[in-house]
């Protein structure tokens, strides 16, 4: 591939591999910065990453901005523009400078928040996600300016701080000036690759509804020896609904549910056939379970990324101290999920359940349904120049020609910018599969700074190049 | 009847009626001492509480001993005999001096170890549940040995502190030297009337078998996202194996579950039918469901006195807090139990329990079941002079020929009592069904002071009057 040819002699990777070490000591600074937003003791910390962001943005010569969320009680957003020539295409770039918490905390073999080099990998929460990422699409751009002096496109770039904590500060900003994000193309790395040395595209994401189920039998806790065998359980009842809703190995019973699924493409299921994917390796070393069970008639990354799911996260109600105590509780509550593909709409998601749960209620108990989040599948370019601008962006940084895969999760920022926006874009990820995101010991691996800067210079420059082309794609 | 007669001429009576002001202040001493043998930072009370009951049997002329635990960390019996003439038959007489935990204190009118006064109701945490009782049975032979001087048989008395903490020590007591606490007849007043100024007098309890249920999936938890579609989901098998145990309105699945259920007999059927039962203010005002749901083909005293049951008490595993986390959760327990009715076994209820969660177990998890209690149903006697002495007694006390009922829970010393030292046993109740035991604004009907002390002194005399006869019972 030409892309290999230029690995090494691209100026814009010279001075990558020239900047690793500096890149290194400042993505530390950013790790030190426990910017969990989930939690309001760190909303200074939260904003203190984002003025990190801001100040970096505005020293590489991208003028850059802490805006304040316009939600109230919401967290600041780190807006940025470089405007080179209107004649030019705009990118957008995104990334998110939150993190998860970190608890449980004695899990990680040093602290979350005191940044540790083990060779190649720097160990702390938010390495992988999203700091490290963000920073190497960040860090291209320094690159290209570096080497070259100026953009090939104008720049947008949006990091928010609402990313881990389900908040809706992006979709906000987005409502109230659609203009400011506005791109003709975008380049968001919040994945990972689909194996070391593979990168890859997501062409779709999942949608997710969560919801709370609570059912209500008597109006006080009565004890199962005086009240067993008339009074209603809530706890019994949630069994039998939740069950109802999704035999084991069978598909999720809602009415309608599958009406507007739509299978992939043979020659995407061709494509994800031929990937390099272990699946007695997967459920041996990242399952860790008797055996992988899900809905007949699927292969098992098809069940992952083109079938909807139902899932209990959990059921409160009751006792759940140790030992015994025999109470009949008034109420409970599951919290479920559904992850949704394209093109299931959330809100008849909603619908359909409510009418599923209320034809499966036992006698005796109510239920009720509460909606809490209702995110839409999203369907990314799998026909598109921008898409091809990625592939041979992502070809130049890691030197391998990218998998087209999709996401079983959620990525709300990709709803705003991809279907509110309308901007075509290219979703990647420079994570590694064992980065473990979300859990203790989160790492990134230091060389893909400098592979992920070059793709994402290397996508501006494909973007440059596509020039007012892309706007027609 | 002979009995009513007696009311009002009976210089035991007569002697209760004096005694109820200072019997009534000495309850209130007793209720003030938080004998909460949950916690351990009662243990002191419960001693107290103890001494306080060993005292006053001491004082009216019944030799009392504090007696430590058999068990290491157990809390200590009270145990009390006087002999009279070793012709004569003699009684045991049972109560418990711990009480359950108070909270939630923020429920109570008024602190609930601080007794409060009412009209004829003490409110304090044990007034009904069993120290208004248990006292009105130890006032019973105070006013005996006070208008009589002697007593008409040889007594025993055991008070055990760990009853509503499901202690051993009455059992260890019993296993270490069973002759200690060996009668012709036991007396425990631990119930309630049926309705006010219907007595009754219990002729069987249920048992149980409480469990836990653990399900594992992955080794860790997982990201729904990530991973929902391949892996398995231990809440949802919970929800399947449970709802597999127990149809909403049908029989418990477990295999041979009802092979040694006996129906109650025709009359016994006939008498609970003519029971004033009003199961439409019951479902009002007690349970305050929409519905009483249960086993099809039995009436609702049937249900919750002479069928077993499934409960569900609680499941932990997954996420609880506020808000939406889309975990799979690595594992799940449920704490269940069943309630045995004569004559189950609760080991082989046990088994049969493993027998079926195994045969539902759903693929990819894998399941532990752990029991943690099992009780055996208890008969009482149902013909037999002992059980005539009692009813002859409870119509002297409370004026009415009792009610022959059953109990829905289960009463571990009559275990011991009834079954293991085989002692005819009559068991009632000086509480009244509102009397909110376990629950905030416990109290009891201080009249049943003496209405209690009257049927217990009558029981000694009906006893007494029978003699060694009642050895052939």
């Amino acid at each position: 591939m030409s892309q290999g040819d230029g690995v090494g002699r691209d100026p814009v990777r010279a001075y990558a591999e020239r900047a690793r070490e500096s890149w290194t000591k400042a993505l530390v600074e950013w790790l030190r910065i426990p910017s969990v937003s989930a939690l309001p003791e760190h909303a200074a910390d939260c904003a203190a990453a984002a003025a990190w962001a801001a100040g970096r943005l505005d020293a590489m010569g991208v003028p850059a901005q802490v805006v304040p969320a316009p939600n109230a009680g919401g967290l600041p957003l780190v807006v940025a523009r470089r405007d080179e020539d209107p004649a030019l295409a705009t990118v957008l770039l995104y990334g998110h400078y939150d993190v998860q918490p970190a608890d449980p905390l004695d899990q990680w073999t040093s602290p979350p928040f005191a940044p540790r080099i083990v060779g190649d990998d720097v160990f702390a929460r938010g390495a992988d996600d999203n700091k490290g990422q963000c920073w190497a699409v960040l860090c291209g751009v320094a690159a290209l300016l570096g080497a070259e002096g100026r953009l090939p496109v104008n720049l947008r770039v949006v990091l928010e701080g609402e990313e881990e904590c389900g908040g809706h500060a992006l979709a906000d900003l987005v409502a109230a000036d659609p203009d400011r994000l506005r791109a003709d193309a975008a380049w968001a790395a919040d994945g990972s690759l689909f194996t070391p040395g593979l990168p890859a595209i997501y062409t779709a994401t999942r949608g997710i509804v969560y919801a709370e189920l609570e059912a209500c039998g008597g109006e006080t806790d009565l004890h199962s020896g005086m009240y067993g065998g008339a009074a209603p359980n809530p706890l019994l009842a949630l069994c039998h609904v939740l069950a109802g809703c999704k035999p084991w190995n069978g598909a999720v019973t809602l009415p309608g549910f599958y009406d507007h699924v739509q299978r992939p493409a043979a020659d995407e299921l061709a494509a994800w056939a031929a990937l390099p994917f272990d699946e007695a390796a997967y459920q041996r070393d990242e399952v860790r379970a008797p055996a992988l069970p899900g809905e007949h008639g699927y292969t098992l990354l098809e069940r992952l990324w083109a079938r909807p799911t139902f899932e209990v996260h959990g059921i409160v109600g009751g006792f759940v101290g140790a030992g015994a105590k025999t109470v009949i509780p008034s109420r409970a509550v599951a919290k479920i999920s559904l992850r949704l593909v394209p093109d299931q709409d959330p809100m008849e998601v909603v619908r359909a359940l409510e009418e599923r749960v209320n034809f499966l209620r036992p006698e005796g108990v109510t239920l009720t349904l509460r909606a809490l989040e209702a995110e839409p599948p999203v369907r990314l370019p799998t026909d598109h120049p921008v898409l091809d601008a990625g592939r041979r962006a992502l070809s130049a940084g890691f030197g391998r020609e990218p998998a087209l895969v999709r996401m079983g999760g959620s990525l709300p920022a990709l709803a705003v910018i991809a279907k509110v926006l309308g901007i075509p874009t290219v979703m990647t990820g420079f994570g590694l599969p064992d980065d473990r995101l979300h859990a203790p010991d989160e790492k990134f691996h230091l060389p893909h700074l400098v592979h992920g800067a070059v793709a994402t210079a290397a996508f501006l420059r494909e973007v440059g190049r596509l020039g007012a082309r892309v706007r027609l794609g």
